[in-house]
């Protein structure tokens, strides 16, 4: 595929989201500059009509604006960036192997530590409704499952496809390796502990907060 | 991408859900043929040990298997399927925005009206536990917002994306074509209707129980 970059690239984000963070650290990994526009989403700003009406029908972010186009959803917008670059397996096994890695990602990961972190971190545990508050247990078990899932596939291989960091690990890696901040105790899970340093340790590595 | 089809494909699936007749339909719009395997999910059958080691690890359907190796998540394994034919965009934006409407699929349709049919279908409203009950307006909530999202989408539009059918098309119509299963409404949503008819008009078309 060609990839015309002939346009300059705006992330609708608010800067604490994991799922925004993994945008920011795949450009900065394979080179890309994005300009970022922050949203308060505790004040509710990616559910504004404006945004509604022209970022994102599905009031959230982040969003990546090419021009007068734009790509919701984090892992689409991952993908977009790094298109071309040697984080997407160009064999079709490992290719979907890596799609495969990244939704699972949204489907079994992110719902339970990315919420979980949320909730206790920005909501605060005593804020939370009944609904929330009942939903906890589960999310704590899914989000252990998840780690544990993660720690078995690492048992024997440095990142989660074929031999060589992959964009499943950097979708990954955006959510995990901040679990703590949702009480997560990383220390059970070893492999993961040592592929998240793995990650960190490439020399295009930005932190979450740089 | 090259794609080297010299060995069987298989489907461990449960005939069922939607995710597995997503991938199901998609063999069949690309014109190839998978073996199918069936899992009694409701006996736990994606549990047993045999199945965590070999299969997937994950304990979920569908996997789809080529010779030694296995790919779950429904829509990595469509992705497979389809790679080179004209049901995935190449032009990188497109391309972008058929995964952004996959991802969405996994993050805010599944969850809500595939567990909800599941739940309804499966289980019986009688039998579920309170967890699952206290969830339940949440989910009908988050399924219709999701049918509004498709509807609005569709105002302007025949397809997802672009201006032919792709795999963002077959993978959310698996579960939207049969939400009536879940008590959902389709007449309120005429667009979704009307797209639902033109995917069951492409000539390569099966149904859920063919």
């Amino acid at each position: 595929m060609v990839f015309p970059m002939t346009e300059r690239l705006v992330l609708h984000e608010y800067s604490q989201s994991g799922n925004c963070y993994k945008v920011r650290l795949t450009a900065a990994m394979v080179g890309k500059h994005v300009d970022r526009r922050q949203y308060d989403i505790m004040k509710g700003e990616t559910r504004m009509p404006d945004f509604l009406a022209n970022v994102n029908a599905n009031g959230r972010i982040p969003v990546l604006q090419l021009g007068e186009r734009f790509i919701p959803e984090s892992n689409a917008a991952c993908y977009f960036l790094a298109e071309g670059s040697g984080f997407i397996p160009t064999q079709p096994f490992d290719h979907a192997d890596m799609l495969r890695w990244m939704f699972w990602e949204q489907y079994n990961h992110e719902p339970n530590i990315a919420t979980l972190r949320f909730w206790m971190q920005s909501i605060g545990a005593a804020n939370l409704d009944d609904l929330k508050r009942l939903q906890m247990p589960a999310k704590r078990q899914g989000g252990n499952a998840a780690l544990k899932l993660m720690d078995d596939h690492l048992k024997d291989r440095e990142w989660f496809v074929g031999d060589q960091l992959s964009l499943a690990d950097i979708c990954l890696f955006a959510y995990t390796h901040v679990a703590g901040d949702a009480e997560y105790d990383l220390s059970r899970y070893p492999n993961v502990v040592n592929w998240i340093e793995r990650v960190k340790g490439h020399p295009r590595y930005i932190a979450m907060d740089a």
